[in-house]
């Protein structure tokens, strides 16, 4: 029985990294890293991109730069470690310390020694909870996991035999598939979700309602809160999808996008604790209840650095910063996991969407009361041109004013505050910290006073009483006075919908005539993005008005 | 004599933030702001950008985004102070709080009184070390700090009256108006620097040479060294550039980018402390030697956050904050001014160049021993279309692996990991530290590491022996064997220049062929943009290589 230092289960992301890593710091030590599929360290997120068009062949997910297959021998000779494609681990005997690998071409199965083991095994497909036809039967119905299932899209699309596609789920890859499909290929996409929103538990409704927004204007037909009952074929093979209520939808190609679960299997079946996520439970060095046995990637379980809670969050970039802690704690050098934030980047067609930590939700369910501020802000100054505008959505602790999450969705330049707010939750920061933050300005590329620091200025306001309405609110029902501070052109060339009895005072008119106004009623102050209510609402708790909200975001947040 | 709670002198950043700031906090409190221009609160970053004619007019400049001019009118208003434009104080009265202002259309003074004052005085036009022509006798020769300047050079240009250019000057502000000319003008364009490279002090020649190269391509003549012994004008009017050496230029519009000076005339005339860069004096809470006294914008002296030394820092960024935080102490709430970390941004045609912290060079003025990585990155995975490629340039302290500073050069978003690094630095992180940074991941927007987490692996390659040469070393004369680990297509298809005697290994064959290999010799890598050289060290390091060393950044570092 051959026996290695260093076995490695999974050859996707966390497992090649771990492995390249690990030879890299014990250059003498024996490594084989064992994957199932034929293909290794492939870019899986970048598979909506290849299924798009956009990427012109699949070798560009699986070549290096220069254009060497990251094949077993480059993980030989460039990495120094051996890859076993097509070998399955079906089996761990922990006492004995010993895999057993199956040669999936042979059909032979033999007995592999470790000295110490790492699960990368990954995620599997969440089966849909509805009938669907055999996967044998046709090809027209599958999910969008694995490289065969994007070229298997592609493939037809570029055949054109795909008019309409139907989306089920509209996770993050639900949403990806639909601009695959509804982009380039022009297909006429339909996305079912079953919660209300899509991005459900990440974003908060409000928010995803500027994606949902854009995927419209894209064409995309969005249903929300529609459960499928079934999927069949009919008679010339398409599939048609029963929802509940009757609607029945024919459509060309349907894409089950369901999510994925940790793969534990191997994991469970020898007795590796796993978390109430039903991940792989590990320490913060990553390391399984069994000593000798690491775990990283899709397959293990996380916790949130805000709550301390354990999540499932299974995402490229953590499964290549877990092997990178495994290898280090591997060869001998002490290094911990500092948990997941759950940040995260999504290109929706023209607008982007991101997060990271809690979203407001997300806090009322871990207990915590959270204020909560949004914004809509240009990317740069809005006299430079093709300037591009979004919406911040900021949540805090309103017990001690600690960050818990920003959300933006819109066009332009939203990751670098997602980044620059992630590296501040990283450090557990307070509002007031934000105001330190010395941003890179120049007006091609920024204002001279960040979004963060608008944000945290109108966190100072809000504990100062002024109120900041959700921007989903409707306000047609409302029995506060509503004052559009816009200019008068403005507020007749673009009025809010389904506003009646809206007075329009121009912001700079209305110190002056404040007076006009009922000051002991409660009072909704509405503008184009968010700023000039601000102001004016400042103006008016001035002059002793008592109850003053803003609109949040703005006209602009509505589009 | 009217007597107001506060009285600012300043009407450009600080100076209106400050006095909005306050009104907000203090309704009811006497604000009045003194401007010596007639004009208030424009955007002076966005000068260069009016001047390029990528502004369509200067309004854009003086207007919010909804189309009000920020006149005494808005801000008396809708930001609720009174703001008097025309009015240059020009005297300080510390003993009976008072301010002699004087009214530049009636030629007439009158005493103000004070119960606090706030200078914002910005800063001045530093003067050309040399002989000029009289600036009332030309328009050929001027400085560009004023919308006026922006506004005559902009006249000029639109007349088809400027065909050539030299810009005297290659800080930030002659960079942008070598875009500005060079750009939608078509101006043929000489930038003159007396250092030997642009940007001196801010960045270090490796990485400025990046941008002189982008400027060498959209052909401006940058010439660096080059001392300017005086400018007249010539029989028609054109100003004609003396050079030391001999050598003289005639062109038909010479910018004079010279920097500016901080503002203290009235600060030092009152007795204020002036620090040793010729800025006011500020405790972290912006005020000066008199309690009653605050200042911020241009005019004040900073404290650098890492070296703790004075620094002068002209950023209209920086003004903003120091208004809030002035403004904050104004209304009784103690608030502190960090100090700076030196970030910036500027755009330079097709490329960005920006940094926070300290360069290299500062480092070692600081008497601090720096540690040093390059790296060139692909600002998406290079799968993905329309990728670009820039080079980073980290410095940590050798001693504590403390981080002090980043620079950044080349296409792309750049922006994302100057913002996020800057955030770092303001914790006071460790090289360590990035590794936890948990950034937003998507194909079309990141990789799954980002580069600060590569840049932090990279330092770590660094302690275990492996060393970073710098990107701009010449390996011409060196009596090193070196190694180019590229595919022998790239190899023979994009040679380095002037390099003889190179060895040609493919990465993936380097294990093998490293027997071929003298041992004993000092060993340098090279490849196309540094990750396959440092895989490459760490292979020949394994195999018992005592003296390997990278090209930093690769040949693309190189274009």
């Amino acid at each position: 029985m051959d026996i290695s230092d260093f076995v490695i289960v999974g050859g996707v992301a966390c497992g090649p990294k771990t492995a390249a890593t690990l030879a890299r710091r014990l250059p003498n030590a024996s490594i084989i890293l064992f994957q199932k599929e034929s293909r290794l360290s492939y870019g899986n997120c970048g598979l909506p991109y290849y299924a798009s068009g956009d990427i012109g062949s699949f070798e560009e997910l699986t070549f290096t730069s220069y254009g060497v297959p990251r094949d077993k021998d480059y993980f030989d000779k460039t990495k120094g470690f051996r890859a076993m494609t097509g070998h399955e681990v079906i089996a761990i005997n922990r006492e004995l310390r010993t895999v057993t690998v199956k040669d999936l071409e042979s059909g032979e199965s033999f007995e592999h020694g470790y000295g110490k083991l790492v699960l990368a095994t990954g995620a599997g497909t969440n089966r849909p909870p509805f009938e669907v036809p055999d996967t044998t039967t046709t090809s027209r119905v599958r999910p969008f996991t694995r490289p065969d299932d994007a070229i298997a899209f592609r493939k037809m699309a570029e055949k054109g035999q795909i008019g309409t596609a139907l989306v089920v789920g509209g996770g993050f890859i639900g949403c990806e598939v639909a601009e695959a499909a509804g982009g380039l290929w022009g297909i006429e996409v339909t996305l079912i979700e079953k919660e209300n929103q899509i991005l459900p538990y990440v974003l908060d409704p409000e928010m995803v309602a500027i994606a949902e927004r854009e995927l419209a204007r894209q064409n995309v037909d969005v249903q929300t809160g529609a459960t499928i009952e079934k999927i069949e074929l009919n008679d010339s093979g398409n599939p048609v999808v029963s929802i509940a209520g009757g609607d029945k939808i024919t459509t060309d190609y349907v894409f089950l996008c369901l999510g994925v679960y940790p793969e534990t299997t191997l994991a469970a079946a020898c007795g590796l604790r796993l978390g109430p996520t039903g991940g792989i439970a590990v320490n913060s060095r990553l390391q399984t209840s069994d000593e000798n046995i690491y775990a990283g990637g899709d397959c293990i379980e996380s916790q949130h650095q805000l709550t301390k809670r354990p999540v499932f969050l299974p995402m490229g970039s953590l499964a290549n910063r877990h092997g990178r802690v495994i290898a280090e704690n591997l060869a001998g050098n002490e290094t911990e996991f500092p948990g997941v934030l759950g940040t995260f980047l999504v290109k929706i067609f023209d607008i982007n969407v991101g997060a990271t930590g809690l979203s407001e939700q997300a806090v009322r369910k871990a207990g915590l009361e959270p204020n909560v501020i949004w914004g809509t802000f240009p990317d740069k100054p809005d006299y430079y041109p093709e300037y591009q505008t979004f919406v911040l959505k900021m949540v805090y602790d309103a017990s001690n004013n600690r960050l818990l999450g920003l959300q933006a969705a819109g066009a332009g330049d939203i990751f670098r505050r997602i980044d620059v707010f992630a590296s501040f939750l990283g450090r557990k920061a307070r509002v007031n910290d934000l105001f330190e933050f010395e941003h890179g300005y120049a007006p091609p590329f920024s204002e001279a006073l960040d979004p963060l620091h608008h944000l945290a200025a109108m966190a100072q306001a809000q504990q100062r009483g002024i109120k900041f309405l959700n921007l989903a609110t409707d306000l047609s029902e409302t029995d506060a006075q509503i004052i559009d501070v816009r200019e008068p052109d403005e507020f007749k060339g673009e009025p809010f919908e389904g506003l009646s009895e809206v007075i329009n005072i121009p912001l700079n008119d209305l110190r002056e005539r404040s007076a006009d106004l009922d000051i002991s009623k409660k009072t909704v102050v509405i503008c184009k993005r968010g700023p000039r209510s601000y102001q004016a609402a400042m103006i008016l708790k001035a002059v002793g008005f008592e109850d003053v909200s803003i609109l949040s975001g703005g006209l602009q947040s509505r589009l």
